[in-house]
């Protein structure tokens, strides 16, 4: 059999045909549906870009309306789901319940195995709904605090912002939260959309590919990135150091510093770019600038030392803080960004779908090995 | 950035070094660490041969002894989960429950991200022996039945027909089920286990990348087929057609049959020379070889008719049908089996770890397309 060996990580190989995502990682360029990112970050809303995403064009008023209405409307949790969130042990991580959670929803779809082009439109409308509404809902249920009632005149930012604190949220949080749902709803084939890919062209639900791209997500070497920049954060200002000599330390223990660097990117994540300047927005207006501070310290060390410059998770970490979100619920809110991402990417993969099946170079015992009897072991 | 365009599916694309699963397409030949499946299908356990996957050789005796002990002593759910499957709806489908009970085991796990070798392995025999007890667990819940305690005095496949049926299985049924679980247990870089990978190269834990591969195997272009296979055979006494006369009929309406045909192999699947033969003989033992007869009518015609193969889910069809197996448990029983492999892919993976991220050829609207204002539209 001809095969190809293929670079590690499956880096530069094309895995797939795709219309949704450009990305010129020499150029910082991301475009959704061909639409340069900056532009979305300034005009659009997370409605209009999911519409961008799984229709392939930007919507009509109308169009725009009818497709806020229908995602308001599928801001219904059954039950039995509520309950179960109740059931599980509150020190669960957000990410091992929205895993679990995303794959009970399944029980209580009307066609669970439907995996037609307007099935699967359908059942993306009830995930983004729902992943938001999930992770709000936990962190409510594990604080010991009632569950909010979703409010369907709300736009799905501001929804999330009030489901999970229970008081209307600003203009400015609102907007805010919008942004950063934007910038992370694509971004081509990342880990979990390939393995919602991979999941989906066997043929499985689209409940299936969800749960699996919610597992890789999870990974700190995926979703898992801003928390560790947070986490950073925080122990910079519990040590009381200098961020500057903090980061110097790492780099001369040859740690790895989070949020720097990217597989794609050889120039500024063009995500990075929005995110420093809602941190910055955001940390002067409510007179907390410290952790944009001390982020764009650590950003110029990294940047003359190591000529590494800041990722998507960079800024999203002092962006959520200064928001007031906890750094546990960070990657879950990714998923609820990249839902979108996620569900074009299903839908496309199913549109002209093959069974994603590569081969391994193998490397073990050469065959045939004897099959030794255990009394001459 | 330079890339390669590789086939759609990523057909002959090198995903992975791996030494764990030798397969010749063209020769037809099968081997776990290079022993031939043929060998340990006639003289191996499921306990050996998982063993085999994970550590890479035989075990010796007092090593297969430990093994063993240490297998049959995760036969244990927390009581938290049993009240979970409990809760599921009797109606839910067994990959739907076994994908969240999965998902939903990592709560109650000691180290729930710990991703080392050593917890890997650790969590690889939770895994193994939960997964069978799940699958049963489930299938008496739902039809009202009391669950069966786990026996840790039996083997793997004794215990898990035992749990599922109430009754100590016989010494053939259980050799048949074994060398069923053997012949599953692992297949290189096949859907269920490349989405492991792929999730569990984020570093993500081995629940995400399990419940990830559930997901996979549930799609019918993947663990589904014995199913569809068991469904025409039904379909066939049921109308009591001529076997022959109905294939035709289906391959006139140019409809595809399951169970025939292979990505890899372009010979007979090896595993299907020992699934025909344990169809034949367990069918004829209990005196019902028609599932087995009608079978092997049908296999000679789509044979002589369109040159393909019988695969490795053509006979174990009628196998699982003659022992008494309800067809929504084919794919389920497929995870009890692959679960052996999935676990060692996921632990050579993050053996010698890189994210695993490709690229996709963009197909859509060139960039820059232009964010026309709502008013423009």
């Amino acid at each position: 059999m001809a095969t190809a060996v293929a670079a590690k990580g499956l880096e530069g190989i094309v895995a797939a045909n795709s219309g949704i995502c450009w990305i010129d990682g020499d150029a910082g360029v991301l475009a959704y549906r061909g639409i340069d990112i900056h532009e979305l970050a300034e005009h659009s809303t997370f409605e209009e870009t999911t519409y961008l995403l799984w229709h392939g064009t930007l919507p009509k008023r109308t169009e725009l309306e009818a497709f806020s209405k229908q995602l308001a409307a599928a801001r219904r949790l059954p039950p039995e789901i509520i309950r179960l969130l109740g059931s599980f042990p509150k020190t669960a991580t957000p990410m091992e319940v929205l895993r679990t959670a995303v794959s009970a929803l399944s029980f209580y779809d009307p066609n669970e195995k439907a995996v037609d082009h307007d099935s699967n439109v359908r059942k993306s409308f009830d995930l983004t709904a729902q992943i938001a509404m999930l992770v709000a809902a936990f962190d409510r249920i594990r604080k010991g605090k009632e569950i909010v009632e979703a409010d369907t005149k709300l736009s799905h930012a501001a929804n999330f912002l009030w489901m999970l604190t229970g008081e209307k949220p600003s203009a400015t949080a609102t907007r805010a939260f919008d942004v950063a749902l934007i910038l992370h709803a694509d971004h081509e084939l990342n880990a979990s959309t390939f393995a919602a890919r991979v999941i989906a062209a066997t043929l499985a639900d689209i409940h299936s590919a969800i749960t699996g791209a919610i597992g890789a997500l999870k990974g700190p070497l995926h979703g898992g990135a801003n928390e560790a920049v947070m986490r950073m954060l925080f122990d910079i200002q519990k040590k009381g150091a200098d961020p500057v000599e903090y980061v110097r330390g790492m780099l001369a223990q040859k740690k790895k510093v989070s949020g720097f660097g990217h597989r794609v990117y050889r120039t500024e994540d063009p995500r990075a770019t929005h995110l420093r300047k809602m941190s910055e927005d955001l940390g002067r207006s409510a007179n907390n600038a410290k952790w944009f501070e001390m982020s764009q310290a650590i950003e110029n060390f990294v940047k003359a030392e190591k000529s590494l410059n800041a990722n998507v998770d960079f800024y999203s970490a002092s962006t959520y803080t200064t928001l007031g979100i906890d750094l546990d619920l960070f990657t879950p809110i990714f998923a609820i960004s990249r839902i979108a991402g996620w569900a074009a990417h299903v839908i496309e993969q199913l549109d002209d779908n093959r069974l994603i099946r590569p081969r391994a170079e193998y490397i073990g015992p050469e065959y045939p090995a004897k099959y030794v009897p255990m009394g001459e072991r």
